[in-house]
């Protein structure tokens, strides 16, 4: 006997995140899968049967609300070392260079991935992925840039894959090698140059390990830091020809700290998305909405690092630019284990409704990742779901803390 | 056969919290209890024997910490409801007036306390304190406050120690009827009264109330809301002095939101803490110093009212104030799930030192708490402690989200 589902889900309300705007909710709902893919989204009076009949299997929940698996569109989730002494450090009362002495920043997480194994990588950065599947993300994008050169990078990307076949998300793997200068090419440094040293000889390196690194399969996107202290314009266009050459697509930490014009920038290379973008311009937010850029709100970093200088929210919203959020999960300016955490901080920070934020944590976050087979709960969609024990969808981006996450599924199997 | 230790965990470095700074910290150290009290504290090396031999049992972890068990000495984490609705409203851009008219505010909590069954109650409070205790509390305070007539505020109580028994776990309840004015005593207000309606007769019959409970058992501790759209000094003065009459020591939501002398009033009381003391002035921290009154740090209320007024901890510091911190877990202002993460919002929001805020969550808050037997890993201590995946101490207050607590003990049994 052929039945219409593998399973069905009762009992919980279901937020779609189908529409435009709220949660696209459905009170006492039902969710029916097939070969991981969802076959039925609706009102549990709706299925054309008795559950146990239609489904070989029925998940009966008590209460609660399904939402689509999470989407976590940006994160630095491998690495190895941690940097919590550095985080002691400046609240003891240290300057940005007695932490740098003391071997902190960011050449401190590149050494210590430099020096780790894969596998030893791989068994340090497991249990964050972990933690972020637990508290519900079953898409997580994983950039390098902790590596610096051919062999690391390779490294990272192998380890953010094997993450995805442990743990049964999707991994979408970001090459971000122009993410900071190595020291092999930091020199002297030049008096005047946003960036000191042989910038442009790296970046002329980091496009050849680019075209290696994506011959192996090990890349989907291409990402650069754009910034006075990172590279510049004209640097991130030269990764991004590269990037376009390959038909690879990019995104662009873009305007976090001073306004570089990289909203403009990867707009103009059609990008999936421009990430930070506390300092865009009205121009920068225009050319998004034009390209179909996803603005990227990391409000992690912006907690962690106290900043003050909120993205242009309102100009977005005038203009629809999507609105994704994400953990950033780095070790230096954002230590996130959790996307509803960044969720909540996104609402009290940057005044997001939880709508907007789950919205930019689900439809969103796929779409910033040009996944398109995800991020809400539709028929032909992939039956990747959470169950919350939450009484309305706002608790999401409400609590800090707590186990809401009852159960987990990815492409119709549970994985936590 | 007589074994020195009912059991040994080895394998781990201590954060001990023994001493007047820091954490105390012995790397690769050994813990051994018996009858629920610590029997060794120290090096693994100073051990005088194979720990297999020592012990009935050896716990063998692979690394990681163990603090002693986090004591949160001031929640709300019995009410029924939650006011994520609010939550959402206000980021919907409505005005306090409207959401009041929504029939939110405390009194919609004190609704769905009053109208919830004790079993209700302890279903819907139990994830919470589950919660605190998976992110490494082992003594909870919880305060009534919801319930504001005699039944439900035995209620609240009641529930609070259920929890206890449920969990394993020390709870302590306080009683805090004076916290808000019940729709029986609102009346129709005065204008230039700070408390609109009866609040001198609820004071009276709410210090009655206190009588009966304490008689049942019910009372550990006496706290009051003292604040313009709380209590007056003189209506805290008069639930102080019943408090003190029932040999019940007292605590105090003190200068919150404006400075009216709480810190001063409750150290006056000899008071166990003064909480919250965004306002209170330095004549208010000479008295707690005086008094021996801790002073209860609630960065949590503080990150999601989005105050800017810090407590005054300079002036802590240089008085030598015990400084704790707590969740202050409550649906209106401080939706926290988590000690560890107030202690996060400890050192981003108020920059305490990770010490500072491990010493807040253990230390100090046993002696805002009255309790001598715990906050600290030293022989003769109660057995509550709890093993940590990290690689020092300072992660516990870095990361936000993420399951780090891999074990919890409390009196020697394993709870979690
Ligand atoms: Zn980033
Ligand atoms: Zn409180």
């Amino acid at each position: 006997m052929t039945r219409a589902y593998d399973a069905i889900a009762i009992g919980a309300s279901l937020a779609t995140l189908d529409g435009d705007g709220g949660y696209g909710a459905i009170e006492d709902g039902a969710l029916g899968w097939r070969d991981g893919l969802l076959a039925y989204v609706g009102a549990r009076t709706g299925l054309r049967g008795d559950p146990a009949t239609l489904a070989g299997e029925v998940v009966a929940l008590d209460g609660g609300w399904i939402t689509p698996g999470l989407v976590d569109c940006h994160t630095h989730a491998v690495f190895a070392g941690d940097r919590a002494g550095e985080f002691e450090l400046r609240l003891q009362g240290a300057s940005y260079e007695e932490v740098a002495r003391a071997g902190g920043g960011i050449l401190s997480t590149v050494r210590a991935v430099r020096a780790a194994s894969e596998d030893e990588l791989l068994a340090q950065s497991l249990p964050r992925a972990r933690a972020l599947l637990r508290d519900g993300a079953t898409t997580l994008e994983i950039k390098s840039g902790y590596g610096l050169d051919l062999r690391n990078e390779r490294k990272m990307l192998r380890v953010a894959r094997r993450i995805g076949d442990e743990l049964g998300i999707t991994v979408r793997t970001t090459y971000l090698g122009a993410h900071a200068l190595p020291p092999e090419y930091t020199g002297s440094g030049q008096a005047g140059s946003e960036q000191a040293g042989d910038a442009n000889g790296y970046i002329a390196a980091a496009v050849e390990w680019l075209v290696a690194l994506q011959a192996e399969g090990l890349v989907d996107a291409v990402d650069a830091f754009c910034e006075g202290i990172g590279f510049t314009p004209a640097q991130t266009r030269r990764m991004f020809e590269a990037a376009s050459a390959l038909k690879l697509p990019v995104k662009l930490h873009a305007d976090q700290l001073s306004d570089l014009g990289g909203a403009g920038l990867v707009a103009e290379y059609r990008g999936l998305s421009a990430d930070h973008i506390e300092h865009a311009s009205e121009a920068g937010v225009r050319a998004m909405a034009a390209a179909g850029t996803v603005a990227v709100l990391l409000p992690g970093a912006f907690h962690v690092l106290r900043e003050t200088r909120l993205p242009p929210l309102e100009s977005l919203r005038a203009h629809g630019v999507p609105m994704a959020v994400a953990t950033d999960c780095n070790p230096g300016t954002s230590p996130l284990l959790s996307l509803r955490q960044a969720m909540q901080l996104a609402c009290t920070h940057f005044r997001l409704t939880p709508a907007e934020a789950l919205r930019g944590a689900t439809v969103h976050g796929a779409r910033a990742l040009g996944l398109a087979d995800r991020g809400m709960l539709r028929v032909g969609m992939r039956a990747d779901f959470v169950h919350w024990r939450v009484r309305q969808p706002a608790e999401l981006c409400y609590w800090l803390g707590g186990d809401l996450a009852t159960a987990v599924f990815a492409g119709g199997q549970r994985i936590a």
